[in-house]
């Protein structure tokens, strides 16, 4: 009979523990060393969910926004997302949330075209063009991912 | 004895499962036909949460901008919001935070006038103007709905 | 055997209960008077989750805007958050999400310099410029904190 109880009470531990998991929060340095100082998370994770930080088409090596507009920048900044995604053993797939931020609103169509072929799996969305970006950027894009 | 082990174990599984029931999400496929193809989904579902796409003041059976301005785009936006919600079984009472974008800030007054009328519960809220919308929309909003 | 049969019903009772205690939604109404009629909730709490409304540099005693700009609406969009974190026993610290909202992306390093001094766990950010804020505030912050 102690046994038994033992064995449950182990069990009920196991299963507590799990649950008990889910209360935690990491805030992720950047992968990126020139990043180390930037006022902000690549990432924050609370149980399933990871918060990116928005990202715009720059190269993090050298810290300044590629060239060639806002085709070169969507793809950069996609690129950007999925190594802070990568980092963490997740890829875009783990992507359920968007939200897309042009500088110019007439660069939807451009944008789009690159985007979905990243994102296949279609995350909920929501877009528009600000009145200005960080560093001059022609786009930024923020995601949430799941595990 | 064997018995009371068998059943503490059969209550565990169910209740592990019911845990483990909160790691799913699922990409919902728009209810409206002519959205088959649109790159993003009306809602992702994760464990409790409805994060659904941004929503603009368009009648989705013609796929056009509803006429009339900042009022009837809003009403609409909302038409549409509600639409997504109920195809989950879900309301407008189900939402805790939307995310309202305008075209022009002025038009702040005119589209809280109607909002207030349904959102009665008070999510929290972020009202801000873009520099431009898709389809040359007066509002977007943005919603995240608990169930 | 039936005492050890009671004792796991209660524990798994317990477990599940506080299983289930994790699917409640609090719209929470301000603790400044003057907010009672705003048509949003200063923070909805889900599970773990809080997502406050968008604060500008308002002083809600008065309802007015504080005056000295980026730097004095900075701080005051600030004081606002933690009021309000403070008012459900959380702080800065556990912020896990900001969006910045700028009126104008030239303030984008005085706004910096002040927030850094306070978001010192670096939540995940997006950062951008609207064409236009409520009140005409030079700023907008909107957080998620998680307990």
């Amino acid at each position: 009979m102690k046994n038994i109880l033992i064995i449950a009470m182990v069990l009920l531990g196991v299963l507590q523990l799990s649950c008990e998991q889910k209360n935690s929060v990491i805030f992720h340095e950047s992968h990126e060393l020139k990043k180390a100082n930037a006022p902000f998370s690549d990432a924050v994770e609370i149980d399933n969910l990871f918060f990116l930080s928005g990202q715009i088409g720059m190269d993090h090596s050298t810290r300044t926004l590629v060239e060639g507009g806002i085709k070169a920048e969507t793809l950069q900044t996609i690129k950007n997302i999925e190594a802070v995604l990568k980092h963490h053993n997740l890829g875009l797939e783990n992507v359920i949330k968007c939200t897309v931020i042009l500088s110019d609103i007439n660069d939807f169509a451009t944008f789009n075209e690159i985007y979905i072929q990243y994102f296949k799996q279609k995350p909920s969305r929501t877009t528009f063009a600000a009145s200005g970006l960080a560093a001059n950027a022609s786009i930024e894009i923020e995601v949430v991912a799941f595990r």
